[in-house]
């Protein structure tokens, strides 16, 4: 029975997986749902699909997975992945686990929150956050990107565990275009960055393009609108 | 050249992976930081211990780690650990990192805004936080201990994972443990989590009782001082 995978194009860690799953040709099925029009919030959702009401999330056979890194860890386990992605050297896996536990409370926390408050919270409410919330929204934003940048894009680069592409680079750079879609665009404020995002979306490509492609076309306009602000 | 451990019991996660090494017998050199006291903060500590500035990691030799999940998967591979902390088998293995990639922006998140905001920011700056901020922070912790109810305390029990103890036990132990120095016991008001933790804390001793010696003492005073509020 072929593995499923349940995802939105506009979840970063939904992207994330994709590209993964595309660029190791492990074969799936393609199960959208569009969090826009909320369809993982029904009872039935919840039911049938997942009782965490989020994606990604993967059914393989019987076995139900949430949460994109763990299910990259089960996919590395289960499909013939080259080892680059996620070394089965100790000291090297643990070097792309240390980034990919340390983003979640700050590039994935910090990336979202601005992203929630400035676009995704007006655009529910049609209320426009206060000045207050707006400014530290960025704030904590642009703090993780500079510790981003210190930490983790050194010279040993050019990716994040050095000369070699891992999950970490992909898992990061789909968090970090996310800020794209409210207008903010860290590849123009962050030079190390935009090198380093540049040579991941090629690595990555064609795959990387097709799961940007509405994320682009959104952040097209919304850049458009929100540019005076910003 | 023995395995050296920096931590403070007063940091969930650090509690997390002392008792872990510990209960496995696992040899290391105890080396303690106190967060309180900002030891973490000078310029010595990042260029010659860590440049993440905040605990715990370790140091294996030459070998740099932060991030207790990650540490806890390296110890996995290194030293002889009993399976039921992070079973080999791939599904088994999947649903404990389901948890742990899970926790982040859930349980740990929430639980520690709300212990920064109505104790830890109080504390520094001597200024109480705003009605607003306070009755958010605590809204979010509820919704976060009432999910992790509903999701993870099932009736397939006792235990995160059902039958057997799981490191995800003792990580999600330590993080709700936390907000009892704030003056809020989860355990009074979740009688789920009141069985399990209670369950956790037995098979995890003496060593659990050992890690929270300090947060006991602090929440016991806590307590007193914030019961009216709470």
């Amino acid at each position: 029975m072929v593995l499923k995978l349940y995802y939105d194009l506009l979840s970063q860690p939904s992207r994330a997986l994709y590209i993964f799953l595309k660029l190791n040709g492990v074969p799936f099925q393609q199960c959208p749902v569009s969090l826009m029009e909320g369809e993982h919030r029904t009872e039935e959702f919840k039911q049938k699909y997942s009782k965490f009401q989020k994606v990604p999330f993967i059914h393989d056979g019987d076995f139900k997975l949430i949460e994109s890194i763990g299910i990259m860890r089960y996919i590395t386990r289960e499909y013939p992945i080259e080892d680059h992605w996620y070394p089965k050297d100790s000291k090297k896996q643990a070097k792309v686990d240390e980034y990919l536990e340390w983003q979640h409370l700050n590039i994935r926390l910090n990336c979202s929150t601005f992203l929630i408050t400035t676009w995704m919270n007006p655009m529910r409410t049609g209320k426009q956050p206060s000045q207050e919330k707006y400014d530290s929204s960025k704030k904590y934003m642009l703090k993780s990107l500079s510790t981003f940048e210190e930490l983790f894009l050194s010279d040993d680069g050019p990716f994040l565990m050095g000369k070699e592409i891992s999950y970490a680079d992909i898992q990061a750079a789909c968090e970090i275009e996310q800020p794209r879609l409210a207008g903010f665009n860290p590849m123009v404020h962050y030079p190390k960055i935009k090198t380093w995002i540049e040579l991941v979306r090629k690595e990555c490509n064609p795959y990387y393009d097709e799961a940007h492609e509405m994320l682009n076309m959104l952040a097209e306009s919304s850049g458009k609108s929100t540019k005076a602000k910003l």
